[in-house]
Formats: structure tokens, C-alpha cells, sequence
């Protein structure tokens, strides 16, 4: 078959130039923000290690509570079957710890996915080396209180004799608590992310302020699905660091519950990695704080409060992803309402979100709302749809009027201007109403698939 | 906002020229078929009725089985909620005859899907004027014999008097059973096909020769999830003859059966569409063949050979369509080994398939396997897997050594120069293999994503 391979190959060779709209620049999401803003007691880093070939770029991040007592700690981690080394070991200290760690460790450029053996030793030199940071010579073999996180490719070892020199030498004196630590801390976090990912937050419970920052990375592989430790079940990555005092209980039942409603409801391309988590340490370090940590039994008023901002700064970080999706230009949130279950609401705005001809046609700004009904109902629901309740609308986001395009199942007679206008711009919401008399509301934050998402990953690797 | 309105607007304005690999011509795909391996009974045309605005290009399609007793007929359609006003038809025509039927028409450049009650009114008065070209005067008050069938642009109104002109003017005239008869009413079936997708097929039940032929369509919106009729539960249309005498129910069972393994194990963008129908007729005009039809419970032997024959022809039609999916450069078949049931395997091979960034990494003919697995590792599943049983390799379609990627869980060293040759093809294979000791298999086929497809998608309606 030697000639007819030599055919086809030849006809690959075609090729033809095209002009394409290109995605703005998303610089203008990281700007400073105020030292004073961020959470007490935490000192952080980014440092070039050489996982990444180009000299200089961040791609090692190390950020530790500097109180003596370790911090209250949790996460969600992937359900992905194949979960990476940093995901099953971080896991497994934070089972040990009892929900408490005192540092986080990421890395960029390699994933430390399905590495074999070879990778969870690479993980544990991670943590080891890290530990060594702030551990005294009392407490070397008092048991490991890092966690670990890594992004990039998937099925390659770490240059892990190269992390492990950069933690022993230019991590420590570039530790420091201002926005620039934060900021290269950030940065060691990014792949394909075209911008920083950094945010705080000021928030106070019984008179005392505590304050939220975090950072996260992700722009492609991102439709998380993510569940608490021990359960086990993203490349999403994202560290929130507050100074408020909360029991590791109380923070891992807020988190999953800000998780759900943040990062489990944004779809770049559908995809669930093999590393996505998020991780939260709450060290208490705010002055003033209590000695005493809230917790949802003692005290569910302050609780309820925690929960509701962690929820709003989740919701927050996970959207900046969604901004950056690879190739993305277009940032659309995706509203379903009037379901019986939020289960049902979920998943249909799950698979608008990530539907491949609903986001084509968003890129070409195409208000192709047959495409959201045909996504919409190809949904296996609890309760079946009436085709004849389902109503679909376009919101500006500009506050301008709604433009209302299928109601009680009759397509409307669309003013194409009027449609154009509203998809023309960056943001907009599309609103799906089930019609079925029920309350439950669901909603997704997702983007447009363009050609810059085809040509960052089909050759992501060279 | 208007100011910023105005930003926004501009920013979008900037582009950029790329040079894209496009998809080979694959009009060599569709070649003569000699008159006589056609099947007995049954003429057919396609015209230009003026549904698609380019003159000439054929949008109306009839099929008659011309014997006075009505054909053995059965379907499966799309399990979407918003089912097309034609599968809605179809299927009470189907259900009122209890599984006969001697016509169907067809018509592209307009789904006739969400367009309520007109949508009912106009496949209703297709399958009328369908049904006078054949009935006799006193079998008008008879009910109806025709199935009906539209695929195109959702949320649009047949231009029904377009439709019925040419159904009492041109069509009756070039009725014929040559094979450019056969090959008129397959090119009706197009839309954004590039070529018409018409096989024929020859086997033998008890000495006597039987012929099957059909016609399919689709390029984009191809996921479909098809089941039997009255459960009622595609935009890919199929229309399968035969001039085998089977009961109607056999007839169902074994389409059941057949778009199992074929239609519902393609995809080309993972949507299941409004419209998705597969229709079978079998009139038994073969020469010699029996009275009696075949049943599966009379003659089980005969059953499970038309079974047989029905779903290797049924593969061939579906994988015509992954052929030709919307901007397509490669055709690759996606198989799952080693699982514990059949179910799972087809999740995965399904998930797999519809993988954006495994799609790309195929455009890029990058050996990506990480993308490989950690679609597989997605998907929930009856028996949890083992990532250090799972294998995965790529094998080749010239017969040239298979190459393992991931052997039980560990990487393999990679000859990415072999990868790169095996991956330059057309076609080739890719081999996941669960480990469980189970021996179920599914295999799918699908397609790669490329530049093209986001250009088709992201303006289809203008």
C-alpha cells in the first residue's frame, strides 16, 4: 500500500489562506491589586524552574500560611478516572492531615498525568522539598503538610532533579506577601492562559473583616467536574486563600458547595481533566479573629456567611477561565429556568454550553437559536419537556430589551438587525425557560469555539 | 453602554490571515452502480422544487414501491424532545398502518423542525400530494401510505406551495428505476454533503437473490441516538429498500438492531439532531421470492441473515456520513476492547469520538494520547476502571505494525517519527483496551475537527 499511502499524503498537502477574526486581547482582565487587600499570614512565590524551555518564564509556585498552626484545608478533586499523581497526593495528605495543610506547590508544563510509579515519586519530592521550607528540625518526620498541584501535558515524567534544585534555592528568598509574590505565584499557575488569573475579596462576620485571594489557571481542557477528597472523584487549577478561622469540615462542605455552583458550571470544550482541582487553606490570621473556628454546628449564621462569599469569589475565579478559553471571543452565559429539578436545569445548561454548533454559531455571531433547541432537547431529563412550554431569548447585556425568539414552542419573527446587535458583542446571555411551572434555576458559564481553538490544540505539543 | 458598545464591537473587527490544511475532494467516494444490482418494485426521482434558492440543485426526493400490496416499513427517529413536525408524521403514519407503507418523500434546505402547527400542516400535505401519485381513485379516502422526511435549517416554514407544485407537476414524469433515477433522489437527501451517499448491496435468503439499496445524508449535526417508533424518543436521514419480503415487525426489529451498530455509532460533532430518521422498506418484488414473509419467529434462520445483511449495509451508509462530516481530513475508527459490557464500551468509544481536543489533536496528527485517555477516564461508568489495566495504541489501516502508546497504565517510549506516519493517513484505528477480562467490544467512527469546520458552522445560514 506504499503508493496509495503516498496518494493520500499527497492530497493532505492541500492547503488554503484564510482571514479569520481573531480573539481581542484579554490583558485588560489582571490589573494591581492593593497589598493591603490580601489575606494575612501567607507568603508566596513564582519562580522559573526550567520545566518550560523559555528562560524566564514562571512555571513553579509555592505559597505558605505562615501561622504556626497548620491551616484549615480542602479541595475538590477530578472524578476523572485517571487521576494525575498530584491529585491522588494531595488527596492522601489532606486524609492524614484531617483537613489541615500548611502549603501549596504547583507546577506548569507537565501534567504528572498517567506517569505510572515514576509520578507519584515525582509528586511526593514535590511535597518533601516544599515541606523543608517551613518545617524546623523538630518536625521532619512529623508526617507531610504540602499540597501539590501540576498542569501541562499529560503522559510525561516531571524534570523533577530541576524542581527539587529551584525549591531548595530560588524559591526560599523570593517568598514575600506583596502583590508582586501574589502575582508570580499566579503566574506559575498559567498554560495556555493568555493572562493572570488573580483576585481578593473583603468580607466581614461578627465585626471582624477577613479577606479572600486566589488564583487559578485554565483556558482549554476545562468542563470540571469535580467532588470533595475520600470520595475522590480538574486542568482546571485553583488555590483560595483566606485569613478567616473555619473548621477543615466547615471549609470542605463550603467549598463542594461553591464548586458546584463555580467551576462545575463553566465549559470552555467539554473536556474533564485529569488534574482539575481546587484547593482552599483558611489560616485564621486575620486580626481580630476568634480564637475559635466558625463551624456550620456552633455557628451557622457565620457560616452561611462564609459559605455565601466563597460561593461569589468561586463564582468569580471561574469565570476569568472561561474569558480566557483558548481562542475564545466571546464570554456567554447560559440560563436555565423554570425546571422542576436543578439537576435537570444543570444538565441542559451543561450541554448548550458545550455544544459544538451552538458555539460556532456564537463565534459567527449567528443567532442559530435552532441549534440551543436541538441541544436542549437531546437531553435525557427526569421530567420529559413539553415541547410546546420551552421558550428561548437572547439578553443583551447592556441592558437593553430582551429579543424573545421561540415562545410556548412558536418561533417568533426575528428583527435579524436587532439579533446581530445583541450576538456582536462580547457578552450576552442566552435564556432558556422550560415552561414546566417549576422554579429551579441553573446557570453555566461558557464560550465561543473559533479557529484559534482549533489551531492551539491541534498542535498543543510542539 | 453605546460607547462601550462601540468598543467591543471594534476590537471584534480584528483578524488575521492563517494558511489551513482543508479536506481532500472525496467525490470519488460516489461512482455508477449497474442498474440491475438494484432492488425489483420501487422508482424514484429528485427535482428541483425551489426549496434551495441555486437553480437546479434537486431538493424534492420520491421513492414509490410499485407492487399493489404496501411494503413492509419501519424507523427508527431521533430520541430528541423537539422531534421534527416529519418524524412526528411519519410515525403516526407508520403506527395508523401498522408497519406498512409505499412511499417517501424527502426534501433538503429546510428541516420543517420547531415550526409548530404549520410545520404539522405542511409534512402533512407532503405525505397527501405524495400519496395521489399513486393512489388510485378509490383508495384517496383510504388513508395515507407515504413516509415523510426534511432536513436543513431549524426553525424555518417549508415553502409548501413550492413543494406541492412539484409534486403534481415535475415528479411523476421522471419517476424511474435506472441508476440515475437512484441517483437523482440521493442527491435530494444533501445539504452540506459533498457527495451523495447511495450503495447497494446483493445477498441470498434460501436460494433466492435479494438486493438492498439506500441513500443517506449528513456532514454536520451527527450524533444520533435513534430508537423504534411509538416510543417515539435525527439531521441524518437514511432510507434503506429492499426487495425482500420480511413482516413488518421483523423488519423493525432488525433496523432496531442495525442502527444500533451503525447510525448510533458515528459522530462527526456529538449532536443529535431534531430530524434524525432512518426509514426501511421491504416489498418483496424480488423474482421468486416466497408469499410468505420472513419472521423471525417462523424462520429465525432466514431472520438472522437479513438481520446480518441489513446491519453490514447499514454500516457502510453511516460510515459514509462520517466520510463526509463537515470539513473532515481524516476517517477514524474508534474501538473499545476488553470491557465488561457492551454499554460501557459504547460510552467510551462514544466520549472519545465526540473529544474536542482529540478531534483536533486528529486534524494536527498529533499522537496526543493523553487526550485519549483522559476522555476515557470522563466517562461514569457500571464497572469502575483500573488505570494500571488500561492500554492504548494506533494501528495503522495498511496493515503495517500496531503502536502501542500505553501499555497497562504505563507510558510507552514513543517512535513519534512512526506516530506521525500512521496518524498522516486517512484512516486508521484507535485501540483502547479496558483490561477488565471482559470481552465486550464497541467501535465507533468519527471524524477529526478542523478550520473548515468551524467556517461551515460559523455562518451555515447565510
Amino acid at each position: 500500500m506504499a503508493s496509495g499511502f503516498a496518494t493520500v499524503f499527497r492530497r493532505w498537502a492541500s492547503t488554503t489562506t484564510i482571514t479569520v477574526k481573531t480573539a481581542p486581547s484579554k490583558a485588560h482582565h489582571h490589573a494591581p491589586i492593593p497589598s493591603s487587600a490580601f489575606p494575612a499570614g501567607y507568603v508566596l512565590t513564582g519562580v522559573h524552574s526550567g520545566i518550560k524551555k523559555k528562560p524566564g518564564v514562571l512555571d513553579l509556585g509555592v505559597i505558605i500560611s505562615t501561622p504556626a498552626r497548620p491551616a484549615s484545608a480542602a479541595a475538590c478533586f477530578t472524578r476523572n478516572a485517571f487521576k494525575a499523581a498530584p491529585v491522588l497526593v494531595s488527596d492522601e495528605v489532606l486524609q492524614k492531615n484531617q483537613g489541615r495543610a500548611r502549603a501549596v506547590v504547583v507546577n506548569s508544563g507537565c501534567a504528572n498525568a498517567v506517569t505510572g510509579k515514576q509520578g507519584l515519586e515525582d509528586a511526593w519530592a514535590m511535597v518533601r522539598e516544599t515541606d523543608q521550607l517551613f518545617h524546623s528540625t523538630s518536625q521532619q518526620s512529623a508526617g507531610h503538610d504540602t499540597l501539590v498541584l501540576s498542569t501541562g501535558v499529560i503522559g510525561q515524567n516531571l524534570p523533577i532533579s530541576k524542581i527539587v534544585t529551584a525549591l531548595q534555592t530560588t524559591v526560599k528568598p523570593s517568598l514575600a506577601s506583596d502583590f508582586e509574590a501574589w502575582e508570580r505565584a499566579a503566574k506559575a499557575f498559567m498554560t495556555t492562559d493568555t493572562f493572570p488569573k488573580l483576585r481578593a475579596r473583603t468580607f466581614t462576620i461578627n465585626g471582624v473583616e477577613y479577606r479572600l485571594a486566589g488564583m487559578d489557571k485554565g483556558a482549554g481542557m476545562i468542563h470540571p467536574n469535580m467532588g470533595p477528597p475520600g470520595a475522590l472523584h480538574a486542568t482546571l487549577l485553583g488555590c483560595i486563600l483566606t485569613d478567616a478561622p473555619i473548621s477543615p469540615r466547615s471549609l470542605q462542605s463550603s467549598l463542594t458547595y461553591a464548586v458546584d455552583r463555580s467551576f462545575n458550571s463553566i465549559s470552555v470544550d467539554g473536556e474533564m481533566s485529569t488534574n482539575d482541582t481546587i484547593l482552599v487553606l483558611a489560616n485564621g490570621a486575620s486580626q481580630g479573629a476568634p480564637m475559635e473556628e466558625i463551624d456550620e454546628q456552633t455557628d451557622p449564621e457565620a457560616y452561611a456567611v462564609f459559605k455565601k462569599e466563597l460561593t461569589a469569589f468561586a463564582i468569580d475565579l471561574a469565570k476569568l477561565v472561561v474569558r480566557d478559553g483558548e481562542g475564545a471571543t466571546k464570554f456567554v452565559t447560559v440560563t436555565v429556568q423554570g425546571a422542576q429539578s436543578y439537576s435537570d436545569a444543570h444538565r441542559i445548561a451543561s450541554r448548550v454550553s458545550t455544544s459544538a454548533l451552538v458555539k460556532t454559531a456564537l463565534y459567527g455571531e449567528d443567532a442559530n437559536w435552532g441549534r440551543i433547541l436541538s441541544a436542549t432537547g437531546s437531553v435525557p431529563l427526569s421530567t420529559p419537556l413539553d415541547p410546546t412550554k420551552v421558550s428561548v431569548s437572547f439578553v443583551p447585556s447592556d441592558g437593553s430589551a430582551t429579543l424573545p425568539v421561540l415562545v410556548g414552542g412558536e418561533p417568533e419573527s426575528v428583527d435579524e438587525v436587532r439579533a446581530k446587535e445583541i450576538l456582536s458583542n462580547e457578552d450576552f446571555e442566552v435564556l432558556v425557560d422550560l415552561g414546566t411551572g417549576g422554579s429551579e434555576v441553573a446557570r453555566y458559564w461558557t464560550c465561543d469555539f473559533s479557529y484559534e481553538y482549533v489551531r492551539i490544540n491541534g498542535d498543543y505539543r510542539s
